[in-house]
């Protein structure tokens, strides 16, 4: 027997395990302080109630003889596809209803991808970013290049950065976790680059919902070439509030062909044999976050974020602490005071204040010395915690 | 870019796609044909009430500040964990609660596992079996190693009939297609064979709920020295009629240490990395069906599918068609009459009879000659069924 050797190679711990470890030993030491968390990005408001309506009667459907529903299409039910192929409609992206596979969520996804991919490909990877697409390709054993975000490029670096031949390119944008946007002429240098060079990029669009600046592009699709080079990745998760409901989609246009590759045609198999559709009641419940409705009380949730998100911002500045983001994503991406490093800043502000954030270097070498905080959290808890980091010697 | 090679070495079309089109086409072609489906083995009853009121329950909370919940634990919660131990307990069978990882369903565990193992391993693959095993070893590039059943072995395989190394074995037990199960000795042949080997089992455990023979075992840690050899996965899927609920569990023991390979540890980080937990409305469901009364309301449609399947069975022997399964399985496995190889007898009862069952071939090479019907339907649906069959000349 032998095992796979690959995952030996990752790094020991993953961030967030360390981060509610230490935040855990934190509480236990201080019973009585009233620990305030901006750190993963998760939500906290309740599901828009179109979405709680939805699933109720889905359940209710599942208990009646008439109702009751086994497995599903494993690339998910038209009525969700065509949902979503109405939403990219408002963007002005027109896709087939077929070209949408469903999902239990993005993070899924963007790794059970790569099984369409050779193990010989040279990855590309921004630095920083979230750590799930580098561990989901070292298992694999495939050569991982990074791309280096830094002040000098607002976190947004170009294909003119990468060394050598790329294969496969990671695109997040809004960036997590600095909160960075590219825009409409960045990421059609992007589809360019990837046209030229017959790569495959994965445009992770999980913060898409966050995007104010009517300017900015939200799918990588709006970009003339797109079809040809790029696989986009969707969730419900930030959009929905679906983070514990579990529901995304992939993009595969009918386009993606290389010769004898068609990647649609290999994604649909790739699902059909590992995977067994999305549970019904979600899809439904995913269904009527798409409505006119579901999509107004969505955004309420969103503008609610976006104010915690500017609250932050402005802290920032009124402390004269450089930073990124909170303007189109819901992270303050922000340079550690005093020369701390990332895990020294993290230790500081969880002890003086009570505040739990992100470590820039979870996401990257090129994230030490940088902190990311996330404005999920009530309105009250971000008030509070930004008076306690006003409070702090800095 | 160099793509996955070995989607293209795959069989043309997924077994039950090709059914549904050759169903769809007849019913096209005869629209006042009353077609009844002993074809996909899904379930066709509606979800215990348990599940709908507890799913019911979560919906409400997640719609709620006070009980709205986001990233669950990537493994499951700890009350399913919890209860699922408790469901093994009451087998005999002591486990952990973090032996047990909660995931989508079987498919998804069963296919994804495959990542904690190298490319470089012999697979030994019943024949005939679940057609997804070969597939998603065939996407890896494994050299796979079919061991054969027949009559002769009643479709039990045993170690004995493996030429060369097995590196990963699967075991179906109740095996899909054909109904057959394992008896204690054959199984702990098996564990033995396997602990003798270095070889991993996985074990199928998706039909344990229909086993009514009580000297069968329902789990391959029934067997002394499974825990060092053997990663088991299970699903709510016919338990408690969740194929379109969609939830499963893995087992993987803490004694499955390999030097530096620690399996359970290696399928944690896999689902960290790829997966984030299942639904908590689901696994909330879930959760019910392993309640006494949860218990209860499924046992009672398991025994409405099993008296489906000894009608069917009943038949068989009353037409003097070879059969095995249907007493422990809801599956029938019978030998085609008149010498019809499996889409012939396909075609046949379509056509003649308007009944929709599953060529033997579709489960591999040995299943030509065979076929399965399957006993989820309604009481009316597999009555009528079987009058029809009686009538055909064959």
């Amino acid at each position: 027997m032998r095992f796979n050797g690959h995952f030996l190679e990752l790094a020991e711990s993953y961030l967030f395990s360390t981060i509610a470890q230490k935040a855990a030993a934190h509480v236990a030491a201080n019973p009585d302080a009233a620990v305030i968390r901006l750190g993963i990005g998760d939500v906290t408001r309740p599901l828009p109630p179109v979405a709680v309506a939805a699933m109720t009667a889905a359940v209710a459907e599942m208990g009646t003889d008439a109702g009751f529903r086994g497995y599903g299409p494993e690339q998910g039910y038209p009525f969700l596809r065509e949902a979503i192929r109405d939403y990219y409609g408002t963007k002005g992206v027109e896709l087939a209803a077929d070209e949408i596979y469903v999902g239990d969520g993005a993070k899924s996804d963007i790794g059970n991808i790569l099984d369409l991919f050779d193990k010989e490909n040279r990855v590309i990877i921004p630095d920083p970013v979230y750590p799930a697409y580098l561990d989901a390709n070292i298992m694999a054993g495939r050569e991982i290049v990074y791309i280096e975000g830094d002040e000098s490029n607002n976190f947004l670096p170009m294909p003119d950065s990468i060394s050598g031949k790329a294969d496969i390119i990671y695109i997040c944008s809004p960036n997590n976790p600095t909160g960075s946007v590219y825009n409409r002429e960045q990421l059609k240098a992007w589809v360019d680059y990837a046209c030229e060079n017959e790569a495959v990029i994965l445009f992770d669009a999980a913060y898409e919902c966050f995007i104010t600046d009517k300017g900015l592009p939200t799918s990588i699709y709006e970009i003339p070439g797109a079809k040809n080079c790029a696989i986009e990745i969707g969730t419900l998760s930030k959009m929905g509030g679906f983070t514990g409901v579990r529901c995304g989609y992939t993009v595969v246009p009918h386009d993606l062909i290389f010769g004898d590759f068609k990647l649609g045609k290999m994604w649909m198999r790739r699902q059909a044999t590992k995977f067994n559709g999305v549970s019904y009641i979600v899809q439904r419940g995913a269904e009527a976050v798409f409505t006119p409705q579901g999509l107004t009380e969505c955004r309420e949730n969103i503008a609610y974020y976006m104010d915690n998100a500017a609250l932050i911002a402005q802290t920032m500045t009124e402390l004269g602490i450089w930073h990124v983001g909170g303007e189109n994503a819901p992270y303050i991406w922000l340079k550690c005071p005093g020369g701390l490093t990332s895990w020294e800043f993290f230790d500081k502000i969880l002890r003086e204040a009570h505040v739990v954030g992100t470590p820039g270097a979870g996401f990257g070498a090129k994230g030490e010395g940088f902190f990311r905080l996330s404005a999920f959290n009530s309105r009250e808890n971000v008030v509070e915690a930004m008076n306690r980091l006003r409070g702090l010697k800095m």
